[in-house]
């Protein structure tokens, strides 16, 4: 029996330490290194060889060290096994930092003031209270909600909206279809914090868009592909939107020459708002592991109908 | 009696109405219109004039319409006369929202990232734990301690210091002359609270910067005056420092040409951390008026040995 660590070999140093402190009958192996594939029993990777099924015969549980599985191929992966995204503290505090962040740079013009910094220009604009500016959550799952849960803190009027309907205090929840409209209605800032499955792909359009309030934000901390690009550009050209904080991208990296590298109203980040800290990660994931020994329901197991 | 106000006339005018609604037994006047000076018995006013004691000979209190007094002449104030600062909530959350924005955005290195926008670059740096990022607030007034509780929130290590003795739960309290040393010596991310007094005039000046981590950040959001200017200048271009974030200067606005404009490690904000609110303001300050009329003390008044 052994555990195969396939991602980042720097990081797969972090856990082969803490495995071997917490977890020393367990052999863990980093990929490529793996002496019998009859012996991996389980699998943490970023992106899983394509024929695990086969390669691995007797794989328990398929590991994602990332927050997200929309990286997976489910077609090449056993209906039967267990498939877990990473819920680990790191990923949740880098997120709410980022998007903290983000809207922050938005509620008080830290974009203009660099600018006018650039010319020289010693000019103060309004600072309008926390409770004036709306903010809205797209996706409800632990990261929305512990970026609401802080934004909140802050004094923005919040909303979140999901898939099905869910309750949070002090948060006004909108959910289905049915609750969009209003949703975005009320939304001054939208960040988005969907999974991406093909329900949520390209959400992120002028449809989207035109009913939000005029001069309205977005902060895309999901996924590149559920943004349409040309509609971004069509709605900040239009001034329905007014400015986007994007963390993602599709391709990643972004190709050179991309119109959003040079976009004035564009701010671009490579993909790190969130990262999976290792030390966070594996202990986690190694609680997450005695769980499923103990016959225990683990965090993070994907419902696969669902796609996250 | 009569109340006079004498800042700004946009502001004012929504103090007369919601004098006008909860002291309407009290007339309200906006400065210059003063009927008769003696009948002036409270004085609110950003900058006093300078014959107030002979202009105002039944004046009772004077009122700060901003946080600080340090922009009073105490010269011409009667000694018997209580001086009172702005202690709103509107002041409190602005302050945090700017510290908030600054710190993250030096801790999740927003200007490197802007630059590689600029350049095209894809490349991600490592996100630290806000546990490992040291954050020190000099200064624990009402703002300092605001301030400190909200990143005590994202698990930033945090550390105060104050002229006098003094207990947080979760932060760690350093004090005096004494204490100096050793909260600089801690600190990666020092923010500037303190008020303008003799003591405190350049108290950022090359000594200090010396005593702080090497790559140490800087926010002031203090006074212009803390700062002696070449120092920082000398600080960051010696690699002590490795940015600063300055919302504050001296004099301002900042003339043109002046090197902090186009430093490529310096953010500059117009003074726009924090602003009175008129409607938290004038709410507070009608607080305080009663207080003062019940022959209770009043919150904010001014120890002028201390000088805030």
């Amino acid at each position: 029996m052994s555990f195969l660590y396939k991602s980042d070999p720097v990081r797969g140093a972090v856990w082969a330490q803490r495995f071997s402190q917490q977890l020393p009958e367990l052999p863990f192996r980093i990929w490529p290194d793996v002496p019998d594939p009859h012996e991996v029993r389980y699998l943490a990777a970023w992106e899983p060889p394509a024929d695990l099924a086969t390669r691995f015969p007797n794989l328990e549980v398929l590991f994602s060290t990332g927050a997200g599985v929309d990286q997976f191929d489910f077609s090449v992966i056993p209906e039967t096994l267990p498939v877990v995204r990473m819920v680990e503290s790191g990923i949740v505090n880098g997120m709410v930092e980022y998007v903290t962040l983000a809207v922050l740079s938005l509620h008080r013009d830290w974009h203009t003031y660099r600018q006018q910094q650039q010319e020289g220009r010693w000019q103060t604009h309004r600072v309008y209270p926390a409770s004036s500016r709306r903010v809205g959550v797209l996706g409800l799952g632990v990261l929305g909600r512990a970026v609401l849960d802080k934004l909140h803190g802050f004094g923005f009027a919040c909303a979140g909206w999901s898939r099905s309907p869910q309750q949070i205090d002090g948060i006004e929840c909108h959910a289905g279809a049915d609750g969009l409209q209003a949703f975005l209605a009320r939304t001054d800032i939208l960040i988005c914090l969907l999974p991406l499955t093909d329900n949520t792909r390209g959400v992120l359009c002028k449809t989207l868009f035109d009913q939000l309030p005029c001069g309205a934000a977005l902060v895309n901390v999901g996924r590149g592909a559920h943004l349409v690009q040309d509609d971004l550009l069509r709605s900040l050209d239009e001034g329905q939107l007014s400015r986007a904080v994007l963390d993602v991208c599709e391709p990643e990296p972004l190709p050179p020459r991309h119109p959003f590298w040079t976009h004035p109203q564009i701010a671009l980040t490579p993909h790190i708002a969130s990262m999976t800290q290792p030390e966070t990660a594996v202990d986690a994931l190694i609680h997450n592991l005695r769980r499923h020994q103990q016959g225990l329901p683990m965090t993070g197991l994907v419902d696969r109908a669902r796609g996250y």
